[in-house]
């Protein structure tokens, strides 16, 4: 991912990242410059990837990266035009590796950046309310209305005809034409994503952005994390309610309607046409198809394929639910 | 309604309203005044009306309205003295006529008639924190605390020793006496309601109201959407805990006690003396009778009666929830 | 418990005690000093405290108090040392007492002494954002990060090395080193703790604290209620996401990771090294064990052994729970 918004401090030597994770190959490699760190998918040449779970092992055989950190029981999955760097603890060594090619993607401390915007080219150019301040290294489109109180840190790009409300705080976002953003809502804070330590917990890097497709609406309260290595994604025309949670790294397509309270948690992919009900839960790291109806309240822990209706926890298909619960349906309560 | 915040823009001719909305009827009508859109049960001689399901055809029977925009399967339900206007798409047709008459009730742009508390009236007459903007039409009675950050937008009524925490935003609302909001709730912001379109979905207009009655606490981070056509009602000495989410057009009733967490999805109707166990949530469109009682995390599917007591999802007697789960709360974990 | 934060306006006499609470007892007490009000456990020789449930038998045996609110049921529990006050509604004498003791802890309203920072003895100690603003009776270690337009109100203490986010709330917290709180959280807020009452619920006393150990994260938009009369505790190194509800008196052990949208009622207490997936709700009043796993989405309503792993609603045995939906697991949705 070429990275519009954290700054790559690379290249680094492969020498010099094989010392910093202290590994200690026997193969001999020319000693490259290493540009940037990037999943299986995104790598390019002299990139450095990772593999961490035989999940991802199809995807492996293809990637174009020149290293990859793994486990000695995966590296065979990878390509002979990509080396394995062999490391225990393979999503320890890509947090360290990240943070040093992008030490500023770990913490988010307020942005000292910020002016309030009367101090700023945005003066004139923005219907604006009271109280605003915005970062550096911010665009904001035309035709667009920030309200009172709203923070816009450092690294947002706001298309044309949005409407972003008050108490809102944006930071690490691009936020396409005529989307509207409800108070209240935090997007772009980095995800739940750390590994647990006894002492301290070890924050892992997020390097990711969101996303926020044309015609969108997020509702008040919202959060919507930023990706770790890859991006958070809303698409185009789909509307949250409010008090929603997306966790990190996941992408939601276009068309989908999601209800209050609703928890996506990191990593999952929803396809487009999507209904999801009030107070649903998915588990991360699935795949729901598109045009699926996910009832209120149910919890999901498996993928879902396309046209299905699911209810429940366990979510399972809604003929299912029925069927079991028909005593119920008949009945008055 | 005699709707005290949205500007009413009529009346309209009827033939304008047909012809804006494309409507080709073969009778003939006199031209009258249409003074104002309403639901079947609020509107009176001269208005304008829906019915868009079979479920309202005992209310449809005696609506006072003049006209009524229907579908050719419904029009029969409606008495002599209302008129059908045939659409094939109902509440699409009921948006664009409620915005031709409250064209201010589809967006929720940040309001810029605000004003910081020092420069209005209320700079003596109301013990304020710092930073505190108040939009135009507001009023706030004697004894009123308001927090810092906190912003009154227009066509807000506060009462008299009222207590408005700190980061809290309130717009088109009517807010009784001794009523407390806590910090960072957001209350009166138009629903979740638009008709889904594959390019841009149709924002509905919202013209309702959120009424908070008297002695009521509403927690923290909490939001409560105004009305589409009726109001939000929150009823006298109701208690809500923080991070609830009440969608539009919800009436609770009084002395009802409402858990962290809880969801009420739009147009339900709950009684009074009903407690709600935290996260549990509530379908819409639904009636929760009086002297319920609402086990927590429960997901509420169908109408309850009065005096009820229910648990799980779907809810369903708690006799029966905890005959289902006998052996379960034997035994140990 | 030696309240840092509000401040005892006792010693009351015992007689004034019994006199205010209509209290007529046949014993003839010796007129002492009650110096403070005080659960079974914390109270010492001249506190009086107070037994409301057969649950607390045990603990009741061996308080240390002088004298107890209770019921006439109750009351043999008690060692001689400790003299049994009868009253019809336990909890109710205990708020009017504690209210006697603590009159500043039964309403949050806005901190009217909070200055902007700008006027403070941190305007150049911290490192700090816009629109600050900072009550009495507030510490703050070094090497601190305080984000734009929090509100660190009255009788906080914030460690070193410690990252607040903006648009947080903070009060009657004690904050110690290493912890990150946020954006949008807002802590120390009195619980939903009071006495349902048909014209006008009554407020009960909050006279806890929140206390949050050394290395912890707290997510964007969570709520932490202090406790009433013990404190609500969040232990060492445990890590919060997003939109978490913590109640009243709720105590988190170490080492424990809450994912986003869990709510925890109160006095709930939860062991070291528990995992909490996302929107799972947990009852008050339990015990959660050491090293527990709680699936995301669980509803738990009973105690938990440590070394357990729980799902479902009600949350039951991992095993169980994947008995039971067997036929689930294998096939495809």
């Amino acid at each position: 991912m070429d990275n519009p918004f954290f700054i790559n401090k690379g290249p680094f030597k492969i020498s010099e990242i094989l010392n910093f994770l202290s590994i200690k190959n026997d193969d001999v490699y020319e000693d490259i410059d290493i540009m940037d760190v990037n999943d299986l998918i995104s790598a390019n040449i002299n990139n450095i990837t990772f593999l961490h779970s035989k999940k991802y092992n199809e995807v492996a055989k293809k990637t174009k990266a020149s290293f990859c950190i793994t486990t000695s029981n995966l590296k065979t999955e990878l390509p002979k035009t990509c080396k394995p760097l062999i490391v225990s603890n393979v999503l320890l060594s890509v947090a360290k590796v990240t943070e040093k090619f992008y030490p500023n993607s770990v913490n988010d401390l307020f942005d000292d950046t910020c002016s309030i915007i009367e101090e700023t080219k945005f003066k004139d150019k923005i219907k604006h309310g009271k109280n605003i301040l915005i970062g550096k290294n911010v665009s904001i489109g035309s035709n667009c209305n920030i309200g009172h109180n709203t923070i816009v840190e450092q690294n947002v790009s706001i298309g044309n005809n949005c409407s972003i409300g008050s108490n809102v705080i944006l930071r690490n976002s691009i936020i396409k034409e005529n989307v509207t953003i409800l108070d209240g809502s935090i997007i772009g804070k980095h995800g739940f994503g750390f590994f647990p330590n006894n002492t301290k917990n070890l924050r892992y890097p997020h390097i990711g952005l969101v996303i926020i497709e044309e015609n969108c609406e997020i509702g008040c309260g919202s959060t919507i994390d930023r990706g770790s290595i890859s991006n958070t994604v809303i698409g185009k025309n789909t509307f949250l309610d409010n008090q929603i949670h997306i966790a990190h790294n996941v992408k939601i397509g276009e068309n989908s309607i999601i209800a209050g309270q609703v928890g996506i948690a990191g990593s999952t992919v929803i396809g487009r046409n999507v209904k999801i009900g009030g107070q649903a839960g998915i588990s991360g790291h699935l795949k729901i198809g598109n045009n699926v109806d996910i009832a209120g309240g149910s919890g999901v822990i498996k993928d879902i394929p396309d046209n299905s209706k699911v209810m429940g926890y366990p979510a399972k298909s809604l003929r299912e639910f029925l069927r079991e619960n028909r005593w119920f349906i008949k009945q008055q309560l």
